[in-house]
């Protein structure tokens, strides 16, 4: 039947979300494991919302439509205080970068040290990386340092008055039911092969479709400058291009939801797209941060220059994860065309 | 005789040198003539001095030393105007590119058309591209281009007092005396296809050596994020990382005029590197410029910004000319590889 696997691998996830709950009370200090708690707990409501969403039809619809409204409030409330943290760090480490004193990751497939000992190379040993950041860089690293520290605090009071709120435990209420008790639809009494089948078509077909509407004949060609064509423009134009990415971000997601419960194994190749995609999204909103904390009035022309300089540089970083996308989804469609 | 096919090329190369002289000197008020002209005679000069310089061995030493030494001083100088001109072109041009205010230019193979025109992508109708630039845009552009203007003008003064210096006809004499008789040393009376064939070659190894010094394992690698890792540190840092490319130019053109010599038809593959060169130095050059506006005194944070911006984006355009000459490098080596 048809509930059974759903209601197998839903029940898995419910026992996560349990799981990840009692170990987030129980850390009480200690902030990593806090934090682990947290990122168990939002990736399994994030499971159980996309599953609801996906296999909705096999499901009692009224139930699975209230219960995945809660878990988007829930993992909402719950990421921003994540996002806060590691979007802070990726602006400190790209302005590290982008002064000379962090060195450069090495390409894929080269070590980087023959480009530094390569003989013809003129001058290098007479400017050595700068021992820290310019005076501009430190500037922008301390104004994000405050701004970002500042939406993490607020998001980390957030996240706790979330948690001990009557709407999360009933929440949580549901999930333990969810765990013991699946609440099905008239279809569920169909075969597992077809009704499983149709739905989780849909969601690939939904993928695809988003997929193909994608300018990714322009996303092919390395240095197209897209990502930065509104970089002096308004936020707005940057988020309109940016959406549909996002966009196939969450499609992709809700996809791979769905061949989980058909294929417990999991396909490597979404995996990898799908983080190619956080690294879009990521830099997406680092490159914002940087935009708005520019906006703060009164700062220096040398800490405006840097944070131009660093908007650029995490709208490259959009360009480049298109790029990536577009070169994960050729070799994904080159080997599963017929 | 080696002697004749040498004086061949460079009475060619000084009828050029003379003509555009009085080319230029009849152009009177006509700029875009004038402009033409000065542009013809730079060429010409670098076509005579790198000749010089490659086929010395069969020369009269001292004279090819000093004629390339006036001719050197000759085109830094009529260069300059040229240079302030396009960098300030290109800077504008970018700042509007940047603004979403001029169409982004089609990449290779692609119709621009299809990206806008594709069905699912949202919002593109509610934020149509900014009518003009936004107010840091504007700022930075009009103090690029007082600064651009003013360096502009001072290198006009600077090529007429050369022009009509005691020392430029001098220069122009001694161009004119190659033209009739050329200073020719020892060597010449040696065969041709010998004595030409090695200095030839000389200049073609110290290219192939100096463009195997070059990091081209990592530019092959796209979004390597290399041009942009001094951004924000010293001006020195950035010059010393591209001072090997732009080494890399110089005696790209010194085996492509010896190679004229040798064989006039010329090889477009040696052109098209030559160019993507060109805009290597371009775009390295505008960075520069954007960085020294950033450092004027008393600008508005949202001038600065825009530089900043501005500066990443032709640090981009160095990045993305690194990866386009390991293209036709690869290919051109794939080629007439044995």
């Amino acid at each position: 039947m048809a509930g059974d696997a759903l209601a197998g691998y839903l029940h898995a996830q419910a026992g996560d979300f349990l799981r990840s709950l009692r170990m987030h009370s129980e850390s009480g200090a200690d902030t990593a494991g806090v934090a682990e708690a947290a990122a168990a707990l939002r990736l399994a409501a994030r499971r159980i919302s996309g599953t609801l969403h996906t296999f909705r039809s096999l499901l009692d619809a009224a139930w699975a439509d209230d219960l995945r409204t809660e878990l988007s409030w829930l993992s909402a409330t719950l990421a921003q205080e994540h996002a806060c943290t590691s979007r802070l760090a990726r602006l400190l480490e790209a302005l590290s970068r982008l002064s000379g004193s962090s060195p450069l990751p090495p390409a894929r497939g080269e070590l980087r040290v023959l480009d530094n000992d390569a003989p013809g190379a003129p001058q290098t040993a007479q400017t050595p990386r700068a021992a820290g950041l310019t005076v501009g860089a430190a500037r922008a690293g301390a104004l994000l340092e405050r701004q970002l520290t500042l939406a993490r605090t607020r998001a980390h009071s957030a996240a706790l008055q979330a948690l001990g709120s009557s709407r999360f435990h009933a929440v949580a209420d549901s999930v333990a039911v969810l765990a013991s008790e699946l609440p099905l639809g008239p279809m569920a009494t169909v075969p597992a092969a077809e009704a499983l089948a149709r739905p989780a078509e849909l969601a690939e077909r939904r993928l695809l479709d988003a997929v193909a509407a994608l300018p990714l004949g322009r996303a092919a060609h390395p240095y197209n400058a897209e990502a930065l064509v509104h970089g002096l423009a308004t936020a707005p134009a940057e988020e309109a291009q940016d959406s549909p990415w996002h966009q196939v971000r969450l499609l992709l997601r809700l996809h791979r939801y769905a061949q989980e419960v058909l294929h417990p194994d999991g396909d490597p190749v979404l995996g990898h797209a799908g983080l190619v995609l956080d690294r879009h999204r990521d830099a997406a909103e680092a490159a914002a941060a940087a935009a708005t904390a520019a906006r703060t009035p009164r700062i220096a022309p040398a800490t405006a220059y840097a944070l131009g300089v660093l908007h650029a540089d995490q709208r490259h970083e959009v360009e480049a994860a298109r790029f990536a996308f577009q070169q994960v989804w050729q070799r994904a469609t080159a080997v599963t065309a017929p």
